[in-house]
């Protein structure tokens, strides 16, 4: 049975940091075979990393996934391993695991990484990604018990990001942009069923901001709109609408997300992650 | 013996796209190995990584060459797989393949892929690449017979791209460039032994457009020359010229191409891939 | 026992070259396992090549190391393999594998890759790394004897880079800037040692040049300096300092270097690698 290591950093690929990650794996635990999900994620970016992995655990096979997006590598934030229904997470305890771990069936073991005999024999305080998180997970995807990895701890007691701002009513979305792939396509962080209750046309506007009013649980006020809103269709995919024009889809990690048939929808809505889009049925 | 995938697509790897499709061959075919060749084509850019692929090709084990650049994913373009010579290609029908499969030694079996139990229980109408074309490729590349991938088709109907322009002339090359590559060398769509007819010096003009005369099959008029010439040498590597001149070469792919010793041709020569050069000898 | 190649190169990732020298290895040794060091060496840049080689060694398994960065490919700089301590390492004789030889326990066989047996059957000019280097690489791996390689030749005569600016004197270091990270931390040419005898606050100054002085073992002149000192403190991470503010401690790879928590240092210094800090202690 070959065993598996899922890998997602912000380190890059210009620096060897991924290269040395890879080489304390291989060294630990040779027969395992690595998947690097991403190492492009933007420096610090927690809600990207974890959005990444949670987007890309459902197709691996069953693996310690290893992730580091840690801008306080060094401080107090845990080091963790957490084992879920389908698979083990290993990685820094500051919200970057949650996502991933909901979409492997939600944690059932947690420990905090204290047993420094699993360690890289000097830790650097700025390199946790090679001294401990590396050498943890390539033990435990040769088999070792995450008991012996240290500390239990109470499942519930893991980080989690603020839910992103997400409102469903009649004929109605508000939803936080989640991410913009390669192409351009924007995911908004909205499930793929919220869309069959809009109409086959829809307007979509951008709003001011991650309003107060959204967080709270309230429609954002229609003042609050700040770009006129653009049509759309509801499709199956880019090709369904005419060039150039807006289509709104369940993407293939069944979210909400809104495409420009040989275009970028970022670009013709003017949006990063973290905006704020309305999508409205057309009446 | 081990069994290889050879992986081509314009997803980047700031997404997670490519090692979705990892997971997926991991998961039904984990003796199988993969060789990434570039998921780094410009979206959508089919010219391109067709160019990509069957420059790599010759290079790679035998192996099952999954190669995903599809901008009309989810629309009535085939999905198929070819045998070709000395390989397996799958991938979109849509000219993506035609470079490497002639490459290969050239097609001898194409099916169109309509065994939807190759594919995965649920296919996503934007991401075919994980939801048919890597398990299609996994299964064959663990040697299931092609016969089985769905419905036998003639090889001839296999979608070509326009040939790119090319006019070899006594004295004269007038070709299109097909690629630049990480260091700025200009690669053109002329086959290497073009270049022998050339003399030791030339001269290096880019012209207005791909002309409709040459790909009508005729010279471009002297009047379509936009740039002023630059000298040339012919050389076999870029240090057979002074620091900061060009020099024609064959390349590594056994086409003609451009350098600057310690520069960048493309930005010496002003030109992307697409643009139209005419190289002549000096009398 | 699994062999391992590491690789190393200035070819990106969106040319098929690298996919292209994973191909000759897996066509000529497809046990061994390949770990990609970085492909995102500046084109040319043997100092920023050497450097990512020699800081990730270490953390890799006993390996062949593959590294080219090769501007005078097809000129008479030499193709060389040498055996160290721990590790082979194959590339060009121009400086760049000199630092990681001295990581791996210093140079004890040389021998100049002269046996065209072990080439490809056509070599072209422009591209050593997948006719020359990864197929003699590839065979080093699989056990083949160094003799076999070529010419041996006394190990003292590699080629090696200048070495850079480093002077430490009571209570300052000035150092050339090695390397500026994916995170915008600024590593410095001094060993971490050097840090602990400057105080726990320091002023940071950037100089004008790689100061002649500086080259010649003398301390740079006051007038020199071309930026007004900014103030920082010495810590063990990132976390130690506040928000903004200049940190200094000893990198994961045994260097001194800054960062900034939450920041980017070289922006916040303005530098590049290449250019010249001062640390001084304040009193």
């Amino acid at each position: 049975v070959t065993a598996w290591i899922s890998f997602t950093t912000d380190y890059g690929l210009a620096d060897g940091f991924v290269a040395a990650c890879h080489g304390v794996i291989a060294r630990l635990a040779p027969s395992v075979r690595v998947i690097d999900v991403s190492h492009a994620v933007p420096p610090g970016d927690i809600a990207r990393g974890s959005a990444v992995l949670a987007d890309t655990v459902g197709s691996l096979p069953e693996a310690v996934h290893l992730a580091v997006v840690d801008p306080g590598v060094g401080t107090s934030r845990r080091a963790v391993a957490v084992q879920a229904r389908r698979g083990v997470l290993v990685g820094p305890d500051n919200g970057l695991l949650i996502a991933a771990i909901d979409a492997l069936g939600g944690a059932q073991r947690l420990v905090e990484l204290t047993n420094a005999a699993w360690f890289a024999p000097t830790v650097s305080p700025t390199f946790h990604g090679r001294d401990i998180f590396a050498p943890v997970a390539a033990r435990l995807a040769l088999g070792a018990d995450l008991a012996e990895a240290g500390t239990p701890l109470d499942p519930d007691a893991l980080v989690r990001l603020p839910a992103p701002v997400c409102l469903i009513a009649a004929g109605l979305i508000e939803a936080e942009v989640h991410s913009v792939d390669q192409f351009g396509n924007v995911q908004l962080a909205a499930p793929g069923a919220a869309l069959a209750q809009l109409g086959e046309r829809l307007t979509i506007g951008r709003l001011a901001a991650p309003g107060q009013q959204a967080a709270q649980g309230q429609l954002a006020a229609p003042g609050q709109e700040v770009s006129t809103g653009q049509s759309a269709i509801r499709g199956a995919t880019f090709g369904d609408a005419q060039p150039g024009l807006l289509v709104t889809y369940v993407d293939s990690a069944g979210k909400v997300a809104i495409a420009v048939r040989g275009g970028r929808a970022n670009v013709a809505l003017g949006v990063s992650p973290g905006d704020l889009l309305r999508l409205t049925s057309q009446s």
